[in-house]
């Protein structure tokens, strides 16, 4: 039994075991306990959205933002495939010609009017057709449903798509420097054009991190074949774009290889050394992650 | 070369390498680059001081302003020690009549003004016998002045207090749970009187984390023996009060017996196993920490 962390605001007493051991799926050790740190509650957020004619206007947007050193609670993106699935899934009058739509919130208390008016404008400069703010917490509330009803939306859209109900998603987490997210977006759509398989963007924008969804039939091998094709595309984009092959799911089996050459030989060996260090016999999650 | 981190501003991809090396204070590697993140300038601060009858009194307005949630950009604590020794040093108005003096600042832009008031309520509520905001940036950066004065300050009372130049600190590093900080203000003063050696506690009370300074004459082995023996009842107590025997300072070689005990057996091996995973020969800052 380790214990790790502690209880102060601060401390450097040895090792940081505490964020060794999250993330790192099970490999290291069984977490059988977890005590977490409360923060204050945030203050009411507002809300706004953003619609955007392309997805590289979009892009530009949230790499302004970043820019500029706003920061937003939320910066969430949703492209067309996936306003068109919610708009079919629950009708709630989304702009379902825009190619990409943005959605911020702030939560700084009497100030999130004016952090509001200042993203508005960023989108605006950036190309936006149309920028709408909430102007109660009820709105502010509807406004990020559409984004809640993403994942449900495209599964029912992935199982429309295919007879028999085998459409299914594959679901990547790709994230990339937040001024490289224009060129993320852009890769993506040529990579489901040359893959002929339909992808859906979702994700948080303000953390450069997005969800292709690649749609898939399950029952043909030639669909899971592009499907895998246009998953390791998107992954050797997201490298190549100085990113990394997972901002929130992690590594598991389906990432090995790319984990392995995110991190290069030297990473892969010292990942290798910590591991065999804390599970001699390998016993813990074996075949996982490394 | 093993290279670390991400540019990304999320990622989860393999064991978070970058936070094992941090703090671990070259037992496991020599850092040769570091490239940082740059955050958002913060808004303009303004700032308050609030002078206690005692330090009871002061630990409780900590408490309270962590209790509610409240989130100065700078909490920092003085004892009358300080702010006799920093009087002394540069004469600039300072209460010395005082036990205890909090220093705040918010950074929250239009909304600092009324973060320093919530604030000055607590500390009022506490029992402060004055409470002072600054009007104005210029005045400020002046409240902000003694705390800067406090270390060359009580360098110079230090060797005021020993014939032939031999005063000198030893300066600890405790942090505790924000709640128990009363309870670690009132244990040092205890200490110092069944020591025998004067101790000023400065340091980051937002953060529950204080640097007992006790004050020694490097001549004279017995007031050394009375200043470690002071020095571990601090350590000791730090520990009791469910804290850590270092803040921010690190082990080095002074706190490896602290560190041990805070970690326990289990977490030493750990330590171990993982230091010699990655040095196997022993030959990175051999006897350090561990």
């Amino acid at each position: 039994m380790l214990r790790t962390g502690r209880r102060t605001a601060k401390g450097v007493a040895g090792y940081d075991l505490t964020r060794l051991f999250v993330g790192s799926e099970g490999t290291l050790g069984v977490i059988t306990e977890v005590t977490v740190a409360l923060r204050p509650a945030p203050a009411q957020s507002l809300t706004m959205v953003a619609v955007f004619p392309s997805t590289a206007a979009a892009g530009a947007a949230v790499a302004e933002i970043a820019a500029r050193g706003l920061t937003p609670s939320l910066l969430e993106l949703l492209d067309q495939t996936h306003l068109r699935a919610i708009e079919a899934y629950q009708p709630m009058g989304l702009r379902t010609d825009a190619q990409a739509l943005l959605l911020a919130a702030a939560d700084t208390g009497t100030r999130a009017a004016d952090d509001l008016a200042d993203l508005a404008q960023v989108c605006e400069s950036a190309g936006a057709d149309e920028v709408y703010a909430a102007t109660d917490a009820v709105e502010a509330a509807a406004l990020l449903q559409a984004r809640r009803l993403a994942h449900p939306a495209m599964e029912k859209f992935a199982a429309d798509a295919y007879p028999g109900g085998n459409g299914g998603l594959v679901i990547d987490d790709v994230a990339v420097p937040r001024g490289s997210l224009a060129a993320l977006l852009d890769g993506v759509a040529r990579i489901a054009a040359e893959c002929d398989v339909p992808i859906g963007v979702v994700g948080h924008a303000g953390d450069g991190n997005m969800h292709p969804n690649i749609v898939v039939d399950r029952a043909d091998p030639a669909s899971l074949e592009r499907g895998r094709r246009a998953f390791d595309e998107i992954m050797r984009l997201g490298l190549d774009l100085g990113g990394t092959c997972t901002g929130e799911h992690g590594v598991g089996l389906l990432k090995r290889d790319w984990l392995a050459r995110e991190i290069g030989p030297v990473g892969v060996r010292v990942h290798q050394a910590i591991k065999s260090a804390l599970d001699p016999a390998g016993l813990l999650n074996p075949g996982k992650v490394l």
